[in-house]
């Protein structure tokens, strides 16, 4: 089994990164945690992030190409503006978890709204750098779940 | 450790209400199985359920005084109504992570809006039974993390 | 066949509370003309008031576990402000008409939303206790009528 | 006592509009059916159609001129957008009751504001063809009822 | 020169209608008090009323071919709701004034709007019959001012 | 008979402010021309302008005590901000004419909100100056004219 | 095949009517030109326009009955306001496109929103007279083509 | 003379709830302080506290019958979300003045609204526990003001 | 001890103006009660009524620096408009109560707005002329509290 | 004469994505079929599609600069979102027709809006990937039309 | 050249005010590095600071007479709330830029509406004092720039 | 010292953008001219302009990295919609002011939101390319003035 972490704009800059809200673990530090999560349930990952909107969009056509079994998913500002994110996840076929590090339910009103969130099977905010793996840990655990509406 | 499992209005109906939305399990067979999560992480919880929004209000008084390390929380149609709810959780000093059995984001606009969310550790969406499990385990973990805004 | 009539906060107070609105007839004299009404088309009825939300959503998950054949409501204030009471309506399988005594919607602009009303087979407001039993007849007279939406 | 039975544009498509929505029975059958029920109620009825909101306004002042009892309202499409309709009903003293045939409130947002009801003695949504025969009967009952507001 | 005195529906009840909001003159009164009035000052006018927006809307594309001098408008109603008489006048090329018996802005929200008064050289609210009066003189004695806008 | 005319903010520039707007007559040609039509009328007036919200409110409350038939109020741009000026006319027991120079109706959107408009017996805008004419001859001609509503 | 031409109110002064938007062609133009293109297309047409949103919604019934192949609609005002049109579409069964000749898109706010849009096949606005020929030909070319949602 | 003091949700958690913003004394010493009170004023008052919005509004229905001669009511949340404890009081005839001890109009956005507060004779919020004092003497002082709107 | 009493515009109507809403008492009788109010606690107060909005900000400049112990206002309908007053307070350091005479919350929308009272120790409304001197009370009682939030 | 056609994020993807909504043809069926019909015109057509907002804006001012005659735009989800698109389109001297192959007005809400259209000559919704070479065949017939408003 | 400097309310207590936001400089120390800076320029200015509305009304009106060439404007809180201050700009001739000392988009919501920006030539917001230098250096140096829009 | 100048979307075209809006210089001529006042100031800038906002985002995080003193950040379209954009500033701890060359309060409506403003040090709008360096020379001056808000 096959799944995406899918990372948006600006979290190359996580440690940096406003630590109060985002933690000091850098990227690497997140990605490597994942890693090791995905070995001991066994399976493999594959970790991409980008600032660019038409490179994440491109990444979920090629997961969804290379038959996936599903991603996880934090978009990042994008969460909050990006249709074309959206659409993106509606053109494949990949079941998600759609993940904050921060709980934007606390913050400002513009990150209340998802675009994505419809979509998803399911969302975790505000656990931190866990969440990408209780995320992960669901969707190896829900291979072919029926989807929860 | 002890943490509270707090279920709001009509969860007592679980396995037999919509089950296209909320499976087939009962709360009965949910509560065992957190019971179980519990024993295995080596904490206590206790289970509650009510429909009566002042009962689960009363709950959250005795655990604060209880010096509970926390507890989960699926206030059910109360999370987008009750202010009396979110005033109970602000006069103790609980953590405590908000689970949805079912994504809400994909539902009515209504579900939309949280009043207990903003206070919450965390939120966990959409992942079914699993969300409290998850949501134990996390709690469990960071026992004194640091509130992540 | 057996029906509920289930009436909402302050309806204990019908003939006393303001009745340039609600007229001079009390609960009890309500709850007999509908009980002799129900003699006269050969069901039997519960009826059935509290100031209690979660009383009023236990009667109604006792309703479709002992499988009445509907019920007829009126949830008074809980009509515009209780999600909880439309999940308990939810989570059973019982036809419902909706009743309001006065005309809500000549009222304050709050009394225009219900929560309950998109699931109910019918409305009927205004037409003061004579609504209960309009709705009492079409229930009797449409025991198995495909759901109009 | 004379009654009017006033139903807006389309109506006279009842049978073979939207079925699944109004149901099967065309427009004389529900005439009929009215007329039945006020030969049984002793009382005269004037049924009157049109997809005209002109003709409608004209309809109501004649009835205003003519001293009826009252009437049965299904402004259709009109009852969410005509100011005239409401003004012709306010310049007339006619008691009335609004009727819809499907529970208006269970499909698009556009249909749950009426102009007219704020007037009306009651209205009845969602019972189907019956619904006018409650309303008929509801206003023969009550000739001389003061205004329930 | 020609002016048209155009009343929209409902008013055919003057003198009938709500007397305490619109006064116990009829409709003749009112036109004849007008042709009166035009004839003191020198000019035809042409009455007419109906409660079709159609035949309004023919009325306005009538006077626009016979080249009218301009025209007093009482829209009733469709000032708040008729985009079509909106574009009528949009179509033609007459100055006119918009009248309101009553003092719209006193009343319900509903009718503080008004799709024509953008088009308007003026509008006179609230004076009445008077109101009618106060516009055709003012017509008459700006037969070529430029557009106030 | 005495009667007040009240200009508000920057009509003291009229004539010299926007003349596409207002045309070219100044503040003394226009009190002028209301003094000559009061002579007409056989009533006294008292022409008073301020750019001062404090000024304006205070003749009112003289113009109440020294017992005026009415007034002819242009609250500019105080119309659409005042609560004062509004509250200082509740105060009073005088009738008034709302005018506006030019159609307010077709400019910005916030010069379409009049809190003063609901208290006045009737509006005129667009007629240029001499809506104020037509405003004091009709409160000549009404002196005791029950509130049209 | 046959197909209709349905023209909302004011289409008649087409040519007379503000030409910078719409035009110097007249309806008799357009509706030659559309039965040349018909004859071109080996298909008949029948025309009709009205300023009486009664007549349309029955010009629709009857091409329902007639059974049409469907029908090019160009509601004008009524586009933006009449849910009885609406209703009149979804009452037959009714393939068709809705025109406009100029972008609404680029004109007032109020035109923005069309009750019809969401029943259509398509929508073509902007093109000018030629939006009706685009669409007769797609119409005729698509007579048994999948919903397109 | 007999008055109640109505205390609503998690008032029970005074002294221990947020201290910041309700002070450090407990619901005892309050009620303590306002028995205090009343000896002095010479009045007679029944302190009662509730989580339960069904208890709260049954002690408005007694306090009713026992024709108290007004209450002291601080709805807490339930102020912001209650229409059923607005219609208790309405079907009461008791006058109120409601009390805040927190000035709620410097907190969130959600409890600037009060279904409670058009129905009061007053509001006294930000003054602390001493609001409560403040109203029982004013209300003992006004036992028979007309009500001021 | 030094205090402010300040009266926003048409308070010197009081007595005058719309007694039904603000009783029969005139400002100069008030501003004597609280003067012996004053005497009675053992404290000082200027007493100051303006109805121009920059008298009343200079008034409250000119009691920062002369070290007023905090003020009482009554900003009448500055209450709802005014951020220049809100700006004034908020440049000095003075504690003060906000007062309206009648109940806001029961009269038009736009008083329940104010810009001022997010800035004040406490607000009283309803309570009539009382209200000024529950509030001076509460001032002396309260020289040194600690800002309630 | 040359002309651009700008497809907009996913629309790679046709074929595959949602065939429901988008039909079961390619980009590569869909630019083939365009580029056969600028043959049969007698004009050159230039195909690009991205899903990188940057790249299509500088699609577009690469078009500016060689003077194309116009261009055909799907920008698909940038519709609802881009400004910045937008810009670019006022940036250049370029007439287009604005493309959806699905009826945006019978999807979500957020489809509705559109940033673009109020600079296009037209728009065509919902006629599938005819709506391609219909916008094209109008832009090549208008190759100086005057921009319709 | 002549230059205005209006400075609106409460800033006469610059240096008092707020320093966090406003700074510890003085209205006078402003002044006088404004005048400081006008003769480095070349040029004259006239300082005027009110908290009287009808004030800065008037000294704009008076400095469109004397024909300056233009002024910098900081109307304070009038910036939010005066439609006159507008107007007044309006029927003067003068080009100014208006300054704030905070970025007042970092601030309340209602600080970010003004009423008089959209006549400005510019808007400079959040530089501190020095913001009212470059605002009179860029006056000085664009005498005749035409109108940006 | 270093300073970057950051140009979002389409402002390559500057020049050929839209010239009564953006004026006739380049990129290139307003790039030299502030290269030349950055070496009159005694300073490094670096600029860039890019249509891609990943690049721009990127070029933050670079600059954050480099240290730079602070940079002008012209977001042009992003300013309106890219949360992401004000995520890449949040990440980085350099001060900068915000830079729009037209007036963007005298525009559309959506060109007054912006999403990075809140965050800038100040904001210079209207005042041409001159803006720019007027941003430039504020940063210089103030290279550790403290976070005004």
């Amino acid at each position: 089994m096959k799944f995406g972490i899918l990372n948006g704009p600006n979290l190359n800059r996580l440690g940096q990164r406003e630590p109060a809200i985002y933690g000091s673990q850098t990227l690497a530090d997140l990605e490597q945690s994942i890693i090791d999560k995905a070995k001991e349930l066994g399976v493999t990952v594959e970790c991409f992030q980008s600032n660019h909107e038409g490179d994440l969009i491109e990444k979920i056509h090629h997961w969804a190409e290379c038959q996936f079994n599903g991603f996880v998913l934090n978009g990042a500002a994008f969460t909050h503006t990006s249709i074309a994110l959206r659409d993106a996840i509606a053109s494949s076929d990949l079941a998600f978890v759609e993940v904050h590090i921060s709980n934007v339910y606390a913050r400002e009103e513009f990150r209340h709204k998802s675009y994505t969130a419809p979509l998803a099977k399911g969302i975790i905010a505000g656990l931190g750098l866990d969440g990408y793996l209780h995320a992960l840990e669901w969707l190896v655990r829900h291979p072919s779940s029926p989807d929860l509406i």
